[in-house]
């Protein structure tokens, strides 16, 4: 049966790499670019080459730099001595977008997951004990998923953090802001009941 | 507020362009790319560019093409009396997947439409004619979408072709194959029960 030339289904191949593109989608997007001003495949291919070339993780905290210190670590007004924790490289912009954290971050790259055989050295945790060791933060706030593998990782983390004599504090969990209750999964209701605030 | 750097804003800005992409998907696919082995970003910035500067219409027929004929263009097997008549190149795999055609093709380019001031002239129409008037073609089949436009091109191209004094027919309308009539539109049954066979 007849098929695209080669180059279409190369770029059909490639297209399906990316994650939640199946093989129509892949198709769809490789028509449209191949019908497109060739303008646009340019800057596609462009951004994408440059981009994974230009971008490192900042040598410092982990977040996305295209210098050798990302934007947050260059940025002197920023409180730095205070570090939240996270697991993902974009995990720092949720926090940026809240607007209520002014301190530095550090990114592990995971979560311990002994399963999986990702033990500390694995993730960016010797690099982070180093840092915190080397002085000038006081506060840490561990501000990983609240599912099993970020739970066991913040209680080794808390216990490490503890013994170098820092303040340790952790994200409140409760219902959603704007969230219905109908929505909440009991364990969610559970820690909210627990920690009610007087009003 | 912080945001990502230069070049990864530009990677999602890129992303952005393709069809059903929307913010939020540019921004997961960027990430990935990121994230991901410099293979994937290689091989997919590579795929991109070569396809879109490999790849143009066929001359004769219009479909994809990595040479200047397309490949059924040149399969010498092909009955080359017979032409079906496409609206897009895409269409040409459609009926290719059918298994049911061994004729040629010929890609307009999409639909006559006066409203969007396109004529006979902005497609691929004069070139069909040059094709026909050339002699060696002796059936035509219209296999274009069964709407407003593709109405409009049916009709005026079967008085064209009718001119040259060759056969013309359009792809028969009825219910789908293995389709539910629950889910067929009154005009789409019209169409089954006007054409009704014997059994």
């Amino acid at each position: 049966m007849l098929d695209y030339p080669p180059a279409v289904r190369q770029m059909i191949a490639a297209l399906r790499q990316l994650p939640t593109i199946g093989p129509r989608s892949a198709e769809r997007l490789a028509l449209h670019i191949l019908k497109s001003d060739p303008a646009l495949a340019d800057s596609l291919a462009r951004s994408i080459e440059t981009g994974r070339q230009a971008i490192r993780p900042c040598t410092r905290c982990g977040f996305y730099a295209q210098q050798p210190l990302c934007e947050v670590c260059l940025d002197s007004a920023r409180n730095s001595a205070l570090l939240c924790i996270v697991e993902q490289a974009s995990d720092v912009l949720a926090f940026e977008k809240s607007g209520a954290f002014q301190g530095l971050y550090h990114v592990l790259g995971g979560c311990l997951s002994p399963l999986d055989e990702i033990g500390p050295e694995e993730l960016q945790i010797p690099r982070l004990l180093q840092r915190l060791r080397e002085g000038g933060i006081t506060e840490v706030i561990l501000g990983l998923n609240a599912e099993v593998k970020g739970e066991t990782t913040t209680l080794y983390l808390a216990r490490e953090i503890h013994a170098l004599g820092l303040k340790v504090s952790r994200l409140a969990t409760g219902i959603s802001v704007g969230g219905s209750l109908e929505f909440a999964d009991s364990a969610t209701l559970g820690h909210a009941l627990k920690d009610r605030k007087v009003v």
